[in-house]
């Protein structure tokens, strides 16, 4: 990680990585118009107004009242509005009401995010005694790791929203390079791996969030790994073999869900008698997909997403394989061949989340960061298109519930050797 | 009405106003941000501005497109989007998602107004021959109470996405005359009046919505009717005395409503430890009531308002009274004494929303206006501070269901002799 | 009424009454199991065991704890477990919950009506002074009408949980005459009646319920009314016409009914590809229905019965014609040539249920009967196969909420003039 | 497992085997009526009389209709009433409404299994060739194993659902010692294991369920391991503590969980204040559990049971320890000392249900019965009173979703040393 390069303080960088975080949700933001930026499409998702704000609040809270003497706080009553769900820092806003938070209105919160950017920078300049600093480092490295978790959230987020419209307005008019997925496909390969001990789990000095810690040693059975992510065209195979109305491929939650929520295909994808495409532009014969730059032709090269764990888990099972634990996917990497493990899509492992042996949260109100959460979850690991850059590394544990499927979320397959 | 003043051609005083009406809609917007505007609350509300291209769509739909020969639609797009609950019309917009809609924007929502105000107002400069001409005043006429309808909506539907926010903002910081309630409550007196026949619906030649008509005759018993509107004071007199915990002064589905919702006082009153009192200015010691001037404290004087009917029947239940029936209130207008019959709140009724004998829906699009709603609805009678001036009439008939508590709604007693 | 007759003293014909009434609802339960009696298939419904302990305890309730001096409660646990809806006596089992009562076992709700119409029987054998002999009179009176309002809901709610059985079991294998519908469905004639006042309500010595009084003139606009009800031919034209797809038919409330229950015919009819007529004896190729008597073939001529408020208005809109009021219904009985009045269905009629003016409720704990019902429901008139002979009457007032579908509650067809 | 004893031959033994668990579910019901065997209390319990009926349709559709020559099956409409989760057997009764199937009678199911049973025994006691009774073996194996586990659903079932009656009835009037819970708590001891390898899940020839399949190795980190469950005087003092009403103690969708669902106590624990116990023969002063032999002072030397998964790891946060892994806790039987692993509760364990590496499911249609649920749950380990004797196995696999309780699921604590 950054802070160990010798070449200048490491306040500095800190405070320059600071920065350029920050800017980077404003730059996030910035194709959106403040209604835009108001709206909760659902209760899993949160307004992108919310995101700029509880990130600033994060570090109101966890930096400066703490550290920077004298620290004015914005508005008192943020702590009640932008706190997520931080129970030892008292009451706050219901998560499923976030959008009619019409008031501090956007300009506001651009200026709540500057009052603390201010004081923030102001406090990484004048640095502190030996202890304070490595205490401010602290924080500032997990505030800004926070901060880049929810800025994926916020593209996430957005694109569920806008896709509850029936327009499907694009986030952004053209594509942008940083978020174009895959357009070539390698041929699949299996790459095999013999049995006995991985070492897994984050070791060194860069930052790691506390649930990818400790390191630490489990055994693997021998199995092959996909070299390559499944595409759009494989899955649309899998679609038109009828894959949605196979009850033996589906986990038997997973099936529910299918009948429960008329599932037919991944969430965003529009069949070609869609009536939102009657307005579309050039809405072609065959699928269509809505993503960030609006409704565009499937690309079947392209990395499937926005799929749930129960269709990830189906998928596996009609093709005769089966998703990877976390830990094969983590020792993979070391797989000469191996390919697309981030930067595309997030890849749903056949791992609960659960506690590594030894797992301590952090201290503090930082304890309900991760550990909390550690039940009804599945691991996802790798990194996609919304996740900045420099963010995820190989032993990096993302998770959501397995019926979540509004994230830029596929699959890899495994199977028994 | 005034289409039959002889001062000058109808259509001149149509176009007027049009214009006036259509102004009024977009006063009523401006103190709200396009944030404010795009918000929905709850299901039975709509965003603003929503409102504002609902009233839009219903002249362009009703009035330009059969009558405005080469009228060019905005957007074809805007049919499924801002079409209420026409089934005639085709599929609409889910009502409950109608605050996703952050496209179009409300820049553009302005735009459609402009669109089809132009082309309106050239329709009624050219007039039309004598057929096509009455049935453009017509429905213009409808277009025109359509709107005012929504203009009441729109304050009582901002008004509660606003009651929403823990910061509880106010939709305009200063008190306007238009919208101050009664100060001054005058004594109470019973105004008797025998029974016998009266006559109750719409008469003469002024516009009415079907729903008020035919006129027609009802026998009466002899009762009393009080000649003001009960007083947020009294009110606050039946909490005191324990009215939303006795279970004997409720209907059976009142008092269900009452332990479900857990209502202990009208919607937006707030207790003397309400914890959003916290931050507001002056929070004073005993009630304090939101309103369209944010937070203020309770006027004793003033009219209660935001109550339910079973809140307004369990009120009148312990006060040793009850509500009068729609066409009591009706003949009450012409008691000598009788005050505060319109201007204030809505009078909740004991008269279920049934069809007058011999009820015919409009013809056309329009029949599905009021007629499709008679069943499982309440009848109000009167007006409201946020009535448009000059909407309402003695033989207005509004309606709500029996929970609904976010209309400006009061009660008047009544009882039998 | 019976109380009148002179031939012998009232208290031996109220014992006898009350014997006999008794004797019926026993007789009711009959070919039912302790299984079948036992649970409960929807909310609103009950068990057949709870109808015959409630029945038990409202005359424990209001007769002998008041009137029998040393009587002795059977249970007192059962003050909570059967107390329906009376808030004034104390907390209560709640109602959806009524089917986990396995216990008190049947033989023991035997034991306890045994044990009630002792003390009943006895309390009237020695009958009182003239004030109490009068309150005691009183309250039999109520408790046995109460008590055949539960025989008829025993026989609707038991024919809803068996109508849940795949199975289809029949309540009573052989037709029985008193449950038969009309065979021969008589042509339609239309019968006018005059504008003017008629005189509505109960009248005379006889018993009636607080809701059906007082008796008061209300005027009427002249009207058509059909001489008979509308048969199960006619309503399947209407199905074959489209009727449950065509949303201008329908209230608003009621097409949203359609839509989320998915109505596509009355509650028990079962259409020819119905997979539970797979393992009924002879399934016939048209329409069945299901009933008292198991699945049956649907008979043209007899009534429909299990619609809601919904159906039988979109029926008549179907028809030309419409529901008439509830007054319009009760004058119409003395139109020469009017028949199926009672004893087929309940009718529904256009008229919600709204207190008559000057309505009173009953004094005491029986206040709670009907007047605290009297919002969100619609009046239904005449009787049905299944109220006991002698309960209906003329100014009787059934009610239901408008989505009720689970009475022997069909239409007569009523049109302006 | 028993196959293999050389005194007799092997379908003797199975046969015997066969009638014996089979007279045990008899035996289990007998307590219970006609009544109590129909209802079902949640969508999560089955009634008694259902699992009578589909553990014998267990074996007349997978023993039976395979392997019995003209066999004729009982009723062909069971095979929909009585299939629990099968989608390979095609569709079913909803499981939310089997409380509603009062037919088939209870006499009926008992001629059922009667008619099933002997044709069961014949097959038996005739064999087959070599490779067919090796298949029937291997269903009968398997069927007895599912009887097993739903006698102990029927026990538990049974409970909440009488639990559901106010009058709290027991399921058997006089304590059992089969069914009485350990009444001298050891005190408890921290045994040591030592990291490395461990070999876990099934192995040898005797029978277990696929899910404990493949055995295999895992390596543990060091850790302790308590020798005794957590008892019910620990588990009060975590209540006095206000483990109820700390946040930081709980999951978050545990601490959801007590929001919503008021838990201040185990499932079937009443407070000393509990409405409840007022007509109960001998309330006491503390606290009061419901059990299988009705209302007794709570047991502080007793496990604690009922409780959910979020319980168990807010109690063991509470106690600063946490619970074990499935595999401590399997490695944990060799741990000199250790008690209490089997006969009292089952043991929630801090381990998703995931699968064995290798894991393959059953061929045929017992595919579906462990693999499909793989998702969502917690796994248990240990075996309870309510366990059939000689059921469980150290590597026995059971499982819930975390928020379950009305189990006798109870935990043992662990710790990393």
């Amino acid at each position: 990680m950054k802070l160990t390069r010798p070449a200048k303080p490491a306040s500095d960088d800190l405070r320059d990585r600071f920065q350029a975080v920050r800017a980077h949700s404003l730059a996030l933001a910035a194709p959106l118009s403040a209604e835009d930026q108001c709206i909760q499409s659902m209760p899993d998702a949160s307004p992108t107004k919310w995101h700029l704000a509880h990130t600033t609040w994060f570090f109101e809270t966890l930096l400066l009242q703490p550290h920077a003497k004298g620290y004015r706080v914005f508005d008192p009553r943020f702590a009640y509005l932008f706190n997520s769900y931080y129970e030892a820092l008292g009451p706050r806003h219901p998560r499923p009401q976030r959008g009619l938070l019409t008031r501090p209105a956007l300009d506001e919160v651009h200026a709540y995010r500057r009052h603390v950017d201010e004081a923030a920078v102001a406090l990484l300049d004048r640095g502190g005694d030996d202890a304070d600093g490595s205490a401010i480092a602290s924080v500032v490295e997990l505030g800004l790791n926070h901060e880049q978790q929810h800025q994926e959230l916020l593209l996430t987020d957005i694109l569920h929203a806008l896709s509850c419209n029936p327009m499907l307005p694009a986030y952004r008019a053209a594509p942008s390079p940083a978020l174009r997925l895959a357009t070539v496909m390698p041929a699949l390969q299996w790459l095999e791996r013999l049995g006995g001990p991985a070492e897994v789990g984050h070791a060194g000095d860069g930052f790691a969030f506390d649930n990818e810690t400790p390191r630490h040693a489990v055994l693997l059975a021998p199995y092959a790994i996909a070299d390559r992510l499944v595409s759009c065209g494989e899955y649309a195979q899998f679609i038109a073999d009828g894959g949605y109305r196979r009850p033996e491929l589906w986990l038997s939650d997973g099936w529910a869900a299918v009948q429960a929520q008329g599932w037919r295909h991944p969430a965003y994808w529009l069949a070609a008698d869609d009536p939102r495409l009657a307005h579309q532009p050039h809405p072609g014969g065959g699928w269509q997909v809505f993503g960030l730059h609006g409704v565009r032709p499937l690309d079947p090269e392209a990395p499937v997403a926005q799929l749930s764990f129960y269709e990830a888990a189906a998928y596996a099972e009609w093709a005769g394989a089966r998703l990877p634990t976390e830990f094969e996917w983590e020792a993979a990497h070391e797989l000469p061949g191996i390919s697309q493990m981030s930067g595309h899509v997030w890849q749903w492992t056949r791992s609960s989340y659960d506690p590594y042996p030894g797992f301590r949260p952090l201290a503090g109100v930082a304890a309900e960061y991760n550990g909390k959460f550690m039940v009804g979850q599945l691991v996802l690991r790798g990194g996609s298109v919304a996740t900045p850059e420099g963010h995820a590394r190989p032993s990096y544990r993302n998770f959501f519930p397995p019926a979540a499927r509004w994230q830029f979320s596929g699959l890899r397959l495994a199977k028994d050797l």
